[in-house]
């Protein structure tokens, strides 16, 4: 069965989707109607139900999954499906929420054991040590997370895809510049963003909790570090360029960075981290442009609109 | 006797001073010499020592206390120190280092005994526990270390005395404003920069640690409430709200706080640092000008230059 | 009787309300409505009229007091009034426009009685009576205008609620940094923002005079300084610096002051200014705030949530 | 006889100059010396007076005129005068400070025969007998004050000689753009920098005042339209409007101007103030610059330096 | 026949209008409609058509000339045209697109004469020999292409009308500062936009070419001047100054010139291309304001609005 | 012979070194020195030459190569250069300025050839044909011209060193993101840069010149782009991708690109650019300092010191 992101205007919806967000409305002339965002592995669309009642608001929440019939119409120049027929899944139908969400290409158990090579790669037994503790501790929650709300990587298992593609670029980039340290680039990039597991909420309907707003992804890992190497009796230089790595990985106080980058390996991370990120996003969004025209504007990337060449 | 920054051109010189900087230079025709930093408790004051030799250079060190006589000249519209002679203090003339360095005026025992005050009437137990364990920890620093190697209390005990002053107005605002939770205040003030007995140096020429500069006293402290909180077995809301206090104190993230004030103590806190710290400088260049001149011009506040009234 | 705004979903309405803003508009099918924003003492709530005639148009307009019937329904996460019967209330039920705007707690009369101890306090003639000359001038203005359009204070003697809140919180501050200015400090407080009686209409539907746009308060209120002194014949340094104290209070150039402050007391009215208009915003948003959730973001505060801590 | 600033390294000099500045020094070997600044209406060049005592101090201080025999040298590629005999000017020589100073080419009093000229198209009652009025109060001083203390039109006479540039260019735009209202354009360009004559000092030695820091010229000028008017008992929105023509001839906050340009009047006096001013540095610093090389860096054009063509 | 932007609320409809966008809609009972933006020389007004089909959407699109009957009604303050009849122009009706297009007052034929005329008075053979060579190549396009695609001379012919009032402007500047070089100034004005016609897509329906986005009008035109001077055997350093002159006329890298001007005429330039601009935009902005009036929003000019006096 | 650079304090000197650049002063007591920067591959110091006369000044200039005696000693903690002889170097002493001057530390001819195997991999013949007229264009410069005068890769063959550093990322880069064109890239990489052949002066003494000040390289290359497409008759888009590439590859305006990369192999070329350059300057900044300490500041790393770790 195709994606609903894959459909053209006029054909027929029958299948499994997941409500991803559900608001009610009112018309201008008073009438209650839900505004509901549905999503299957390939994507999200929007979906309007008319003439609704508090039942209806009660049963089609967040998270549930439902089946629905319809047809892909326009609105505005974007697709929209209207909806027919809906109902909630049935227990026995088998159908799970992380069979509609969109993830990561690479089954993650892949991605994982690839994370584990680089890990191998560690020679410092302090910085490995303390690698080690910190995955096993956050080692479900790293599998499936996503690695932000919105933006780049923001699918089931997104931070470890993210994760795992920094790796494999620092990889070529340690060899055309030696002078990086190989364990500081691979546990900087493996430890820089877990702090995301405590920061969001999860792979569904993915937002911040409130230690994610009033600390940060950031902080939350500097001080994970310190509480290991506390733990494991580990003293030495490592534990504070180890917490340097992951509190500057920003780049810069004005995007969340206490500290600018003071090591060549915390500059680079940056860098790596960077160019990772907006590939994902600019692959995505070139994937859904035609030869000759160009992209929808992208936000994080200041905005702009990319053209794709018709060569 | 008259503070070293209180003589006037003219005036000779005869008592003990300590070398706060010491660098050696060129005359334009090849000749060695040495410019020296000299202190006493009410402030410093350059001073050349011409024709020197390796012999002075190892001698007249920074941190070594010296009696010099002299004379005070005026060059370029600023007072220097015109040595005629100088020697090492011996050690049977009893001169100690903190007898010659500026300090808060109020003994360190006073403050903090009246920091002790405001401790006790923190109420919740968590918050309470976690600040005396603190406290506790950096007792020893607290009480002598300057606030900043420049700017704002600058000076030995210039930490205590600093936060014993936003206590005081900390305790006038949350009575005009009640709905301010005095336990996160007085708290929050008490822990914001302890952070800064690990990142800077000591009072004697004050500099950042290698610690200071890689993580900043932000994030030592933050950490160090987070082990607290581990070491005390104390979990709930309070351990973060106090990370965040201190997280945020400076306000914005391009200040160095990686995440802004998002509850109303942090905001408060975040002014009155900034009222005392203004006022400390302010007071200072106002009492070396006279009415109807101008301070020089203070960096930190923008560059001005502040008008003293005639009444 | 409870107030508009803090009724639930789902009870009735049948109260005099006064409309702040109505705005003609036409469904998507062409039928003609108004969008009106209703308030009493409590605040306002958004209302629809739907099948409106020219004749609605011209009878329900701002600052008509009406009588109201309906019910409180929820439109998109926020409380909206169902209209069910409407009528402009008639002179003989004996309802004032004032008793329906918010307005400040302590009652204008005591506020101005506070004021006037303040004033008291001055010492220096010269101020003194330049301060009395134009509190009298605007004395009615004062007593009822709000401090803003919008955010802070904007509600009916919001004004004098302001001024007199910064007056008793420089009495602490004067108290704490005993170089402060006593008689500059309450004068200039009094004297900063009365240029808001020319630069704003009123307490009802509050907009921006032509005067207030091409001038600003603070122009207006430097020039009456300098009017009230020739009228007065005062000379001497006192008059420039109640029109720096004035000219400064926003602190930079691109918030408006044309000099930044100048002298400590300037620096600190800023200060202080700053502090009371984002009190006033916070309590007011956590008022309406559960514990444990965020405030709604708050604009002029950077656009921030606060979050309300669950102790 | 040559201006100072005229003379090629290896030149004899002896001829009266203005000491504009004058400050001691000492030589890295302790030795006392002076470096004076040293003008006629050509410019200035700096010199250097070796083995000074305290009599030189007294003597030779800024706003002296002196009579100096020496040379012309080079001192790291700037043009330095190296000084053999000096005295002071005897009262009987008969050299006025004001031969000495750079001024305008086009003498001051045909240069305020154009500027009346100008005035007398100024229709508005109004608007012309406030113009008139200040033109008075302030005559003597716009003849001779320079429109800055540096950059542009820094010369006695500059301000009038920038404001009667400014009319001209403002006349031919009129004419371009005839939604213009000349009286406005005429009256806000004759007043828009008047203010400078209360800012500044005059025009030896031009520094700012003590109201020229606190208050400037814009506060100062806006102040004395409202005086003038009340003095002439004119109501009426010229009044508002002239001052909104100073207030915001800067163009925005934070270059000084309270408020933006609200007027297209005040939008264009804006563009006009600020040709005329970047004009007047470039044809200067190009007047300097031989065809196929670039000017000095001229601070407030961006630090930019000018490249002069070849043909 | 009234303009269409001329009409009042109530006036009924009968005319020619070019369709200049088009949008479909839907109800938010799911009926679909569409939005047209018609337009003639006066200006454009929105319409709403409601209960379309397929056959609509086909029909009416960007670009078509309608018949449509109507009448003008009011939607949130602005006038709005309630469509009662549509349909298609015939070819027999003789109606073209250019006599319902906005443009220029003068006729582009007197624009191009005039300009003809500046040419002429440039005496520099290479100068003169590029600009006539560039004139010719892009002649057909030059006298009807708008200067942009909103904001400033927006219209038919608006490029020559913006390029016109220039030189007229340039003509006078260069009378009062004599030591700019007519040849550069005229030149650079008449070749500065040329590339416009490269970057845009014509008079109707203005929007960006795939080149105008990814090089833009400042490198198109750059690359042409140097395409002409190898064509034409010219080589000196008129090239490069007349490329620089397009290179820097945006003032600043941060507006898309590559490099800021660093002649006089490509300052002056900038300037007079900035007046002309934003006199364009200001005088049809009061064009529509009663007088004692604000003007709407001009989002160039930083969203201000202007005052319109009432004498 | 050990380099200039790599000698300690007190070593004596006894060499041949290139004059990077001669400058006269005058002491404070008047007498006339020299201030040379001599240079060999290893890097340059500073040297005073005193009591000079006309004749060293015309004999000891930029360029020239001299046989120098003297000893290395300490001037305010960096090393300088006490000349005790100096004399030209004779003709048939044979040292040629190339022998003197840092560069890359591969052979060019080897970088060259690396180029060209990048070079023979690009397919697109529109594309591959106008590199390849630009190379051979170039070639002779392209091989000793540095990438900048100062910063990175300021040093002899500095360019071709840059490019083929960037070459061997990208190569990386594209097999970890296979939707990046390996054509546009590798030709992107290749011409970006190579406009620094005109826009600066050479090798030696690096300045820009004067089509470098008013064009600079991204202009100056943008149009050879567009002239050796009409030379090899080439149409097509590869044309407008190639000038886009080198337009935008500063990334931002404000960084000197007209237009911000909008395809995304110019996005991923100014990463790698950017990551070349900083990793250049850090490396080299990092060898010179000692494990556990910080580098100097770097003024394009935003004036960052950096760590370099103790293990």
């Amino acid at each position: 069965m195709k994606g609903i992101t894959k459909l053209q205007v006029g054909e027929q919806v029958d299948q499994f989707l997941l409500i991803k967000q559900a608001t009610k409305g009112v018309t201008t002339v008073g009438k209650p109607f839900m505004s509901l965002i549905l999503q299957d592995r390939s994507g999200d669309i929007e979906a309007k139900l008319w003439d609704t009642n508090e039942e209806h608001e009660t049963t089609y929440r967040a998270e549930a999954i439902v089946r629905v019939g319809g047809e892909i119409h326009d609105y505005r120049g974007k697709n929209q499906l209207r909806i027919k027929q809906i109902r909630l899944a049935r227990g026995d139908e088998g159908i799970q929420i992380s069979d509609l969400l969109p993830s990561a290409t690479t089954p993650k158990e892949e991605l994982f054991e690839e994370l584990t090579q680089f890990f191998f790669e560690i020679k410092n037994p302090n910085i490995s040590r303390i690698t080690r503790h910190l995955i096993k501790k956050h080692q479900d929650r790293l599998l499936v997370f996503p690695a932000a709300s919105k933006n780049h990587h923001d699918y089931a298992s997104g931070l470890i895809d993210h994760v795992v593609s920094m790796l494999r670029l620092s990889k070529a980039i340690c060899e055309l510049y030696p002078t990086l340290n190989k364990d500081l680039m691979y546990s900087g990039i493996i430890l820089h963003d877990i702090g995301k597991v405590v920061e969001l909420t999860g792979p569904v309907g993915t937002a911040y909790t409130v230690e994610g707003n009033l600390l940060g992804h950031i902080s939350i890992m500097v001080n994970e570090i310190g509480q290991a190497a506390t733990e494991l009796k580990i003293e030495g230089e490592e534990v504070m360029l180890l917490q340097h790595l992951v509190l500057s990985h920003h780049g810069k106080e004005e995007w969340g960075s206490p500290k600018k980058p003071m090591i060549q390996e915390a500059e680079m991370i940056h860098y790596i981290d960077n160019i990772d990120a907006k590939m994902n996003m600019l692959t995505r969004a070139l994937d859904k442009t035609k030869p000759g025209e160009f992209t929808e504007r992208l936000f994080p990337l200041d905005n702009r609109s990319f053209y794709k060449p018709t060569f």
